[in-house]
């Protein structure tokens, strides 16, 4: 959809994209005939069904049509009235769309019909969660959308798992990196050497099935082999699985202990704390 | 406390740590006798009282003493019953301790007089918190600590003026950073060189003041002055103002616009998105 490092759009688009975002809280999200015909982006969370906000929570229970896909905590669609349309997103027919505009198309249509539509997502919708791509075709469309952030993955899961993302001493950044593509594959837009380069620490989502590849980049742009490392299967949830090493052994252990996704890869002083 | 780079305890300490941590949710957070005599750190969030997560607030419900900074949700206060103690951490007489010292005296205090002690944040516990600091001095005390993830304004501050930190084909990674100190300062663990070189968002917190310092040394790095650039006042909050324009300007715009404390800057493509 979107040339790398572009992005257009009209300025009537772009004012109405504006106050939607802006406006923050629909005028009385009580009030059902305000509701209708709307769209709330709401972020689930890391897991936990209890990780959502309070307001994502109170918009969830108002929706007419809910459409979630894998990564939202599913054990909220538990709490929803049988009257409630629950679409799984994996489901949905693509035909002529991709997978992301099939979705944007369902949740246009269904408010277009006048339902109030939540779009359950995990983590935060903007952590790598085309949240943006839902919102410009609610825009686009002329429908009203509002986005509820969630308590992103890459901050909660290590906090699960005994580590905090910053510590005073220790470090005052972090940088949080998508796992999707390898170093050096024609889609990467990421500056690995550069990242070496930073001495906080780093968050790596999506990335268990090529750490050996992110390891390697890391220690070729300098970052040492004993820095602190760990993955964690399934943070927040039951499931909950911590692996520490370094960073020389983290994908070898992380082999070797079968960890799948999803997982989060922490790199840093602070994944050596607990 | 911690010298730069080092992190050492006791392997008991660290023990209990861990468990503490992973423990995750108290056994059962409707019964007051499991509650009475333990603390749970609650990430506030970013401003807005609806941005607490369902378990903080059930938490907070439930907290028999509130220690509460400058920096938390203070609207949330305004739901707790009358018996309820709130202590201002900016009012704790420090004498012979730290700011950061007397907050954690606090806390270990009440805990161990048998209350449970809801120590309320502003935004994750765990980014520029001292949350873990927090944690530790529970933990050597023996009291147990539970953790409880706010949603970051590092993330949703942005997200509230329409700027999402990542976007498909445009950035794949978001780097947070403190502006707590300046660049070159001896207490500056950043190296604002790497920074600079990093293609993806930079979001830098707690920077006004500093923030033409921070421009300086992004563009000396080599990042392009018509970089798109934000900031972010007060988000999410009622108060809250934008202003936007490229990493060049956007520090002589800060102070022409009077923006003050606490504000969010924001530089990176998806600066210039809505």
């Amino acid at each position: 959809v979107l040339a790398s490092g572009e992005h257009r759009r009209s300025a009537s688009v772009r004012n109405a994209l504006l106050e939607a975002l802006q406006s923050g809280v629909v005028s009385d999200e009580r009030d059902p005939a305000i509701l209708a015909g709307t769209v709330a982006l709401v972020g689930g969370g890391p897991g936990d069904p209890d990780l959502i906000t309070v307001r994502g929570r109170r918009l969830l229970s108002r929706a007419d049509v809910v459409v979630v896909d894998r990564l939202a905590p599913t054990e909220l669609l538990a709490e929803l009235a049988p009257s409630v349309e629950v679409i799984d997103a994996a489901k949905l027919p693509y035909g002529r769309y991709m997978a992301q505009e099939a979705i944007n198309a369902a949740i246009v249509e269904h408010a277009k019909a006048g339902k109030f539509v939540v779009r359950l997502k995990g983590g935060d919708p903007f952590v790598f969660g085309r949240g943006y791509e839902e919102v410009e075709a609610c825009v686009e469309a002329g429908v009203s959308v509002t986005v509820v952030p969630g308590i992103s993955s890459s901050i909660s899961v290590p906090a699960a798992a005994g580590i905090p993302v910053t510590h005073r001493g220790v470090t005052h950044e972090f940088v949080v990196v998508s796992g999707h593509v390898a170093p050096g594959h024609p889609d990467s837009l990421t500056d690995w050497d550069a990242l070496a380069r930073l001495r906080g620490t780093i968050v790596i989502l999506m990335g268990v099935e090529r750490i050996e590849q992110f390891a390697d980049a890391l220690l070729a742009g300098g970052r040492s082999a004993d820095t602190p490392a760990a993955i964690i299967q399934e943070g927040t949830m039951r499931g909950q699985r911590v692996v520490r090493a370094d960073l020389g052994t983290i994908a070898a252990r992380t082999r070797a202990e079968n960890i799948s996704p999803p997982a989060i890869i922490v790199i840093g002083s602070v994944a050596g704390f607990a």
